[in-house]
């Protein structure tokens, strides 16, 4: 039932190896990807264990947006060795995928869809513990490190799905402001926006009180509860920060402070959505992902077409909110407000309409993709993007309002151009 | 190194009986009061349990306010059964009782002073697990739920101490607010003051990043760390509550919205002192409430004399923060805003006089005792007190301002009378 704890400053992932020492640690598996093993991150942690005289072993192949087969890769790697600790340096696909490889380690006889979410997988619940795990994030956005999520490109459906329980969740966050210095400015710029969504998205999920069915046994809640009293305060405190500091951080890599809080707001926001869920940008966003034909994400060094997570969010995000906002108006004008708008004179139902021009212009000025047309889709790919959205349901059930797929079309298509 | 989970919800408390179960309880040891255990929280916790047929004894002997020869009582009631599961229903003197029992059940041979914060006892780090301690809060005051802190009242020196250690911070918090409603009018303003209190001494305390010596090794970084982006989240929600609804929730016992959102504010305070810290307020009330002479208190159906103690430590907060404002004047001058001041006129010089002056009138509208000379201190005792408040430099260290024994002696005179 725990959560995880975290440590925050410049430097402190210099402190790892102790870390690691305290934790009686004999024998570490760090996990990273290729681009971030040759930077200072990474190499800080290493120093750290070598000075301290812990024994570990490099992984360096995690997939940036992973698939089932890199999963099943870093698993292997996991089995063959005998790991008392997983140490994850990297963004949120290194943190997923180091999720995995810790459970699937400790549980060697599961097949690999056990435990994945249905309908996909069977979502059979993790019994028993699995080996602690320390989250050292180099990205602002993904708030993996707080979260009993793992996300993946199931590649036999061409759709993103992932593992939640809280069994997998990060022992220990090491959250190192340094670390988000080496971020090229459309890595910070995506992965801010996956933090603006997260909160977004938690703060107007469905009421935790109004989910239904309502589990009889404690121990069969899901992961995504619903908003709550305490998943708003770090949604909202998150969006605050976002309004504030994300432009400042993407337009200018030195900016410690800038860049600092955007790293605080992904924290923020993570604890917010891993208790209260995302809903709609999420659960489309991963078919988007998904179903990538061409697209070539700037930034990103890696040579597989990429729409990167944040990206995918986002892009649907002025279309989401004004279709969820007739169900919470007030929570609906209040991001616009704290996003910039001027509200005083707003009606009630105009709500959405005032939250999604809010967000169109805070895309355009960061030089955002003008919609799923500029990522290579058209309106032919719509029923595909569609069919991808319905086994997301963990995610769109936490919609404030209902949706048929004719929603959904909808909302894809008003989703092509933005500007 | 994990944190509290907390569950909230108008009758979570009945679900108790399941978290038992799937804690793999057989033997569960329930702490509350006598009062308590005539009342609906306990009535509802043990029909839960039997209800789901889990093995249990109550102790219903904690002191309202307890000393160490209570602990010890506790602790024997404790080590004479061997439970594997402690709950403890009531409030702050309940929980921290049960912290003690379950800590030394578990360290049969340790001496009591062994765990007691130093220079009282000798303050050894807490080695090895304790059981889970699943708390159930009855008061909106305390925040004991979320916190690794038991306070209790060392008879030998009449000063207040306590153990202070993230190992017997609670599993789970079940957080009730139908249990609330049977609060009385008293307990409702002196739980609900320290709640303001925790808000207001952390949000003000030492900043993290000013604390010395720091720590070599993470292992052994204090409970209290001072003021950080974090537990700022909280003080200030947590503020902010306070301000929109302890009145309310004092007046109107029925009003469920304001006892709800107090209870909830009581937790997210928890949150923010038991990571951030208390300082004079608190460090103060110990001797205050310690001394105690004739002083009997309305709605406590104790035998004993008594100063409450959020009565003990809300006193001398008009001089302890007239006192500290010159270190972080915009934080005092927030703080008095939120709570209903205008500042928008108020130079920073200004701010301590300003708070001070807010929470003077706070205190006069729910009608609290006119400072420490009505609750039976006269000038004659500030040296006992101030002899009584230097033990508990743990928490006094964290004021933002240094302080001679000459400026406590000043914050008591000034603490004399309020109105």
């Amino acid at each position: 039932m725990a959560s995880t704890s975290i440590r925050y400053g410049g430097g402190v992932s210099r402190e790892i190896g102790m870390d690691l020492q305290n934790l009686g640690a004999k024998n570490v598996c760090v996990m990273t990807d290729r681009n971030l093993s040759r930077l200072p991150p990474v190499k800080a942690v290493l120093e750290s264990l070598v000075k301290n005289r812990v024994e570990y072993k490099v992984y360096d192949a995690v997939r940036v947006e992973p698939t089932d087969s890199s999963f099943k890769d870093a698993i292997s790697f996991a089995k063959n060795n005998s790991f008392d600790v997983f140490v994850a340096v990297g963004g949120g696909s290194v943190i997923d995928t180091c999720k995995a490889a810790n459970l699937y380690a400790c549980h060697p006889d599961a097949d690999f869809l056990d435990f994945v979410n249905a309908p996909v997988g069977k979502g059979k619940p993790v019994g028993g513990a699995v080996k602690p795990l320390v989250a050292v994030p180099t990205t602002a956005g993904t708030g993996s490190e707080t979260t009993g999520v793992a996300i993946f490109d199931y590649e036999p459906l061409k759709a993103k799905t992932g593992i939640a329980s809280r069994a997998i969740r990060p022992t220990l966050g090491i959250v190192d402001p340094l670390h988000t210095l080496s971020m090229p400015e459309r890595v910070a710029a995506n992965s801010g926006f996956d933090v603006l969504c997260h909160a977004l998205e938690s703060y107007t999920a469905l009421p935790y009180d109004q989910r239904s069915p309502c589990p009889t046994n404690p121990i069969n809640r899901p992961a995504y509860q619903g908003s709550n009293p305490i998943s708003d305060v770090w949604s909202r405190h998150a969006l605050h920060i976002v309004a504030k500091y994300m432009k400042r951080a993407v337009r200018d890599p030195e900016d410690l402070e800038a860049r600092s809080s955007m790293h605080l707001a992904s924290v923020f926001a993570g604890i917010g959505f891993g208790n209260a869920g995302v809903h709609l940008c999420h659960g489309m966003s991963y078919p988007i992902a998904g179903n990538v034909k061409s697209h070539s994400a700037k930034g990103y060094n890696v040579e597989h077409p990429l729409v990167p997570h944040g990206l995918s969010v986002v892009l649907t995000s002025p279309a989401v909110f004004n279709f969820t906002a007739p169900m919470c108006p007030e929570r609906h004008l209040e991001a616009a407000e704290i996003l910039g708008a001027d509200i005083r004179q707003v009606k009630r139902e105009d709500a959405g309409a005032v939250l999604a021009d809010m967000l169109r212009q805070f895309l355009f000025e960061l030089q955002v993709e003008d919609g799923l047309g500029a990522v290579g889709y058209t309106k032919d790919d719509i029923p595909a993007l569609v069919k991808g959205t319905i086994p997301q349901e963990r995610v769109t059930k936490l919609s404030p309002r209902a949706h048929t797929e004719e929603d959904l079309s909808r909302l894809f298509e008003a989703s092509m151009k933005l500007y």
